[in-house]
């Protein structure tokens, strides 16, 4: 979700001045955090830990933002075929729920509504029905948002909030047609998080429920294995509803409901959140909303920071992905754009929604060089020059944006 | 190599026998550690904890059976497509060398022999000429030794001394072109680990040194990043020599020399280690040497240590994998391979060299139920239903000896 609170001024304010001892009571603590955290950007220093629901990650691949915004540090990626857990980027909309919901994995339960046979089903009785294998590339709606020159509110995601994951479940189509299909009419798949939410707040203030339209029912999955093992409760474990090629907010955490509806959910992260609105402007439901990946690539090998570059030979690295389709080529430049070279692809394409390595050898002469790559998808879209500008910073796709100076000192 | 000593008898003497102090002195401690460990198995308990060179990995997904040989538990898989570096095994033949070798990574230094312009290389060189990534098992020659009913000496691992892994590097053919070909009359690839060896002992009768087939060049790399990370010391950073299909043994950590030979290496781990000898045999240079894998696959879900299993519908799943052919079919049974039904893949294929996730939907009824897969290679190998016996337990890929049973209770 925006990084910018979703809950109304007097929701904050009642919130914010909630006694901490009282949130603390109701094991709410986090949410004084997270609304203090969230109010604008940056705000106050950066914790210089890890938090402990996230501990077991690499600090060292990572730069903390706050306690619920990490990325991945560009120079982390390597080649970078699957992001390993411990590297893996953290976006929470919300504090996550306790840690106890993982100790009965088998049990937590699913309920199914807008299908011919409504029901609940434990996370058994769902992989009793089918076990897939998706890697995709998940990435946050803000990812690049610290690209900006306008500095929209919210976290200023460099490249890091993206990696390639493997997730394991059950097709969603399958589970709906174990219940007799979607109910006629239905356009949407509406599917809540299973956050506790605070008493006294108007629960569609915050909760975490996205509509994505029927068409994402082709790729949906419900998921319990993220790269091989169960989900972490970082991750949104025991169980998450996943969809390819759609931005993280609309992979939903914890999942305890999937609605086949015939509108949108009210949820204010719906209806105000994840919308392209115009800078300046206000959010408003009309405005679309932030639903599928465009195009994207972008540079990870060399950077400044990976230590000093001499002339010669190197290997430009990177990663690229479509979004909703397969990517086709790749292209690189040392001139900031003006002459082109295609790249080649180094690795394995896992399905169209993962994404691709790509490098490009080439000689690099003493001085300073604008690297930046350029993807174009299997539908031929080309990765833009420009980034859309809009209120939040969401969906940068930009290749100029993304492309990184390095120096080759002279010999 | 195998867990039995490659040593000499007078050579492990004078390693036992040299005062524990003088070989700390010399920072070879783990040699007296690994002397003593290596002598037969099991020998002593297993250290409760992980060493600390690998302290970084997850005790939990893991069987540690000595400080050298450690394998992931097999209900740790998953549904597996790549196998995270924390879960991964670990199997070194000789101590790791001191971490500071990883301290200047880039300047590591590899010597190539047996090409038109041999040379020194270092790991920044050997970047500038090319990165590719490479997915492909990587499993220890004694992977399913605890299934010989003959208890051979060395470590009794079950499934787990293997996993799915992701190398980058440059490939090997690449240099060597750059290098201007390998030279007239040349039959084998040897590669030499840089192991610090101890003073005092003939070098040949420890180090580790493998000749593959020079067919083998086709595919090898010379790797410096497993799973998008610089490679661990233990699993052979800062460069590993890696050839797909081939097992453990042949993918040489720290590697420091390649060279293109006539003849095969008189080094001991080569012409009396990993050899197929007789039961009861002795080891000798003209029996088969342990290199390319076979056609293998086994099941890791459901397992009796997964949890109560109630009656109905599971999903059966495994992986299988060819060695140095892509997987064409795995067929499943649920009844100890009297009838079989074709399993299905519910996973990407990485290429020929990596394994593929199966699984097949199966009712079962209360009572007990003996599970097995059997794999086909892309080449029309099955998996046998015997393992080939042998002195030291190298190169178990019985279907049967890999099925595992299971009881549903009654409802």
């Amino acid at each position: 979700m925006s990084d910018k609170s979703l809950l109304s001024a007097p929701a904050r304010r009642r919130l914010l001045t909630g006694s901490a001892t009282a949130l603390a009571a109701a094991g709410l603590g986090g949410f004084s955090r997270l609304a203090q955290a969230s109010g604008a950007a940056p705000s106050g220093p950066a914790p210089k830990a890890l938090p402990a629901y996230v501990g077991w990650k690499d600090a060292n691949a990572l730069i903390i933002h706050s306690s619920s915004t990490i990325e991945t540090k560009r120079s982390a990626f390597g080649a970078g075929l699957i992001t390993p857990v411990q590297q893996l980027y953290v976006r929470n909309n919300l504090p996550a729920p306790a840690p106890t919901i993982l100790e009965q994995r088998e049990d937590w339960s699913l309920t199914l509504e807008g299908v011919k046979s409504p029901r609940a089903l434990s996370l058994r009785e769902l992989k009793s029905l089918g076990s897939e294998t998706l890697p995709m590339v998940l990435q946050c709606s803000g990812n690049g948002r610290g690209f900006f020159p306008s500095k929209p509110a919210g976290t200023p995601w460099q490249v890091g909030a993206a990696g390639c994951v493997v997730w394991t479940g059950v097709p969603l189509r399958t589970v709906v047609e174990a219940l007799g299909g979607v109910l006629d009419g239905m356009r949407f798949i509406t599917g809540t998080g299973g956050e506790q939410l605070p008493a006294g707040i108007d629960p569609l203030s915050i909760m975490v429920e996205r509509s994505l339209p029927l068409k994402a029912l082709g790729d949906a999955m419900l998921a319990w294995e993220l790269n091989g093992e169960p989900i972490t409760l970082a991750h949104g474990g025991p169980l998450r509803l996943v969809f390819p090629g759609y931005t993280g907010v609309n992979q939903i955490k914890y999942v305890k409901r999937v609605a086949f509806t015939a509108e949108e959910t009210q949820a204010k992260i719906m209806s105000h959140g994840y919308r392209i609105s115009p800078p300046g402007g206000k959010a408003d439901p009309a405005q679309p909303s932030v639903l599928e990946m465009g195009v994207k690539s972008w540079i990870n090998t060399p950077l400044p920071e990976q230590g000093e570059l001499r002339a010669g030979r190197h290997q430009i690295q990177g990663v690229a992905f479509g979004g909703t389709e397969g990517i086709r080529s790749v292209e690189v430049s040392i001139d900031g754009g003006k002459t082109w070279k295609q790249a080649r692809f180094t690795g394995p394409e896992l399905g169209k929604f993962a994404w691709r390595q790509f490098a490009l050898a080439v000689d690099l002469p003493a001085g300073s060089h604008a690297l930046v790559s350029r993807a174009v998808d299997k539908a031929g879209r080309v990765q833009p020059e420009q980034r859309i500008e809009n209120l939040s910073g969401y969906n940068n796709n930009s290749w100029a944006d993304h492309g990184v100076t390095v120096t080759v000192a002279a010999a």
